[in-house]
């Protein structure tokens, strides 16, 4: 946010990879980054850049807020089941594990190799700054509040970002049951990045690694559901979807570069 | 079970890995194992070898059912809430995350070096044979029947599991608020083998690995709580609890070969 | 060799990836590989698929033997010095390492994920099939017998071969003293898929995975040089090659599909 | 350096795990480790703590300088050749493999997971200060200059070092054939550990981590030999060694706490 407004200024497009217009509440933002805002004037035009859901704004932003890593992989697994008002918004458990490359490149000693190799644990559990970040867009879908429980944990691996979610559904069974896996590929069907598994496939790691995709498996059970989504973290999860934006803005065929 | 009868009719004493006589309903193990029971004579004697809940019982056994890996660090982690009745029993999420070594030493594609490495997956979504098994001895301890949500991953290491377990609090509040990092260590306090982090600290499995401990971390958040719990497969979870069985069983001091 | 007689029957061209027709002399492919030679045929008019070498020949062949993975690596980083007649032809060590996909994709218990992870080991000490294909590239180039000492070993990651060569200077120095690194540049000068590394400075994998590229360093000390190449052994150890050996035998831009 | 004058005036024993008396010439030691040597006096006293060759000496020293870990492997490989005056001293070649733990535990970006994982390198091609160190002990062995040639490699594990060795046997043949495997278990017979493997058989890191043994395997062919040997570089490579050099010292049984 100290290089934006020059270069809107300049007329230029911005797409911003970092968190600093993610947020229209900042409030929310300085508490979780423990930066006070510099931008807020930016701030309101910012586009918040999944174009699964945003690709008409996105259009015609100068400025994108790029998503974060794990919210674009649990906005993508839940929208669906948000947007029709099927779960119950209170029981949202979002186990998410990423490879170490999504911490970026910082040198310290909790990613040495002799630290994370045989290694698995959770951090930050329940208070991650991406926890926010997945409430502020589920709950403008929901049009009501929602506060999912968030908890990453760190893989010994590089590249990749898999999330296995849990919800309750809504009280109050519909009218006639709903073929979930249906509805997530009539939500996603004109999607080119994103990949439903047929009825009784998941997502694994190996599927999305080097690529733009988001692969989503979807497990359908008594009063529960079970979402998984996986998506290489450096691509969809952050410049892969830079570039999808960019292909956007600029009115380019929206794979180019990315298949 | 083909062997079992016999050694028993010598006057051995059995502690037995397999999961033939886990079970008290043998339809559930039936189902899930997909083999008849041979044995229901012994199965009744037969004793759920989990020290921490059963080493009375464990003491004068005549025939042990080792427990399973993942059942091992789901009970170690919910038995505190449920003997207390704490939790709201509908609410249960289990996250697993396992080690190859979980699965045997079967030679199959799956467990192939280049499939395994770098890739990251949930397998048996919810229809694991280990979930009834969990089912069985908490309902056992809540008096009250109990169906666990579980989802078993598969991480490319070779040794260790951790459960990142997810419930509600029970409706209505208890009378005064539960301090549940002391209610766990109370509840484990004369045990050799169960570690109870610090407020705000959770396992890793680097410091189970090699050791037949299980850590146990506590998160309590509004009307949610979560537990992360882990062990290594290969001895809490297998061997090492034979061993710490046997020990009971022969009055050896208990930790003799595993500290 | 069981269906290559038949394709070229056919008038088809054949970029053949097994060892069949990589040896002039079929006792040699006889006695290291176990099976009768049953195509001698075609064997004779069978070209060597190592671009770098064999370019012109490649551009009319009717039946291309792609080279092994071992081979390509240790022929490219040995093939200036034998050229060039600089070396001890009996003091040649290659010190082979390869990542486990080298190995096919056999289902045995050798390569199961806990059998690899956290090993390294060598295999076939000195008597690896692919030590006569060195000989016999290596012999021709030298117009001279070379036997040379090789050892493989396993990696416990998935792709890339990195190879660490010995070789003695040979007897009676040179009239003045030869740059190596220069000789190597100017060697592979119009070679689009070999980089020779800054004078100090060696390969890793990480740099030729997932390339067709075949890095070199080299150093040069007293009577000794050591040689370290590497490559991707599915790329250009294996299926890359075949892609740039189609590429030149259809006169298409020999980096096609390759960068 | 700083500490050891001052625990030898109390009368104390030390063990010392750096290099600053390994080396009897000062000045080999000063070139290759960048600093100067500030206790000359207790250098002159100083045994080299590897117990296969000096027993004796380490049983009454004060201070033990605590072999190197690629040297403890090397000279374990080597020693039964140099001793028996087989090889030709100046062809040894020693090709060394390290898991990242023998770097230490310094938070440096060439240590980070994300840049070790996947990838493999030499690193310090023929000047790494374990060479010196190697050549001091085997010189002095060979009462005869010898200069190894020592390329090191950095393995993505964690632990163990193998060292593949090639030598060129001695002109002038001996007498009779030398059984190789029987003289290395001749020299070796009453070490506690040290196993030679079977002909024909070589070792792996996995049959050494996590223990204080060296397995070594010979493979003995025309006028070349190749030894394989590995060590756990954290035991028999660091502090296992030294614990062994402590039970010399104090007349404990030697493997009291490693077997």
């Amino acid at each position: 946010m100290s290089l934006v407004p020059k270069f809107l200024s300049y007329g230029k497009k911005v797409i911003d990879l970092s968190a600093d217009y993610r947020f229209k509440n900042t409030f929310v933002y300085e508490s979780f980054y423990g930066v006070k805002h510099a931008d807020k004037d930016n701030l309101k035009s910012a586009v918040y850049g999944l174009p699964e859901l945003y690709r008409h704004k996105i259009r015609s932003a100068k400025l994108i807020a790029n998503p974060g890593c794990y919210p674009t992989a649990a906005i993508l697994a839940l929208a669906p089941l948000v947007a029709c008002g099927l779960i119950d918004y209170d029981s949202v458990v979002i186990d998410a594990k990423s490879g170490v490359t999504g911490a970026g490149r910082r040198v310290t000693e909790a990613f040495l190799f002799s630290e994370v190799y045989e290694d698995f644990k959770a951090y930050k559990v329940n208070v991650h700054q991406h926890a926010p970040e997945i409430d502020q867009v589920l709950s403008k879908l929901a049009i009501k509040k929602i506060k999912v429980t968030f908890v990453p944990h760190l893989l010994p691996l590089n590249r990749g970002i898999l999330e296995t979610i849990y919800v309750r559904k809504a009280a109050g069974k519909p009218a006639r049951p709903v073929d979930l896996n249906q509805l997530y590929r009539k939500f996603y069907k004109n999607e080119p990045f994103v990949r439903i598994k047929n009825e009784g496939a998941f997502p694994r790691l190996k599927d999305v690694s080097g690529t733009n995709f988001c692969d989503i498996g979807i497990k359908d059970f008594g009063d529960k559901i079970i979402v998984i989504s996986a998506i290489d973290n450096l691509l969809k999860g952050a410049s892969g979807q830079a570039v999808q934006n960019m292909n956007i803005m600029y009115k380019f065929p929206e794979t180019m570069g990315l298949l």
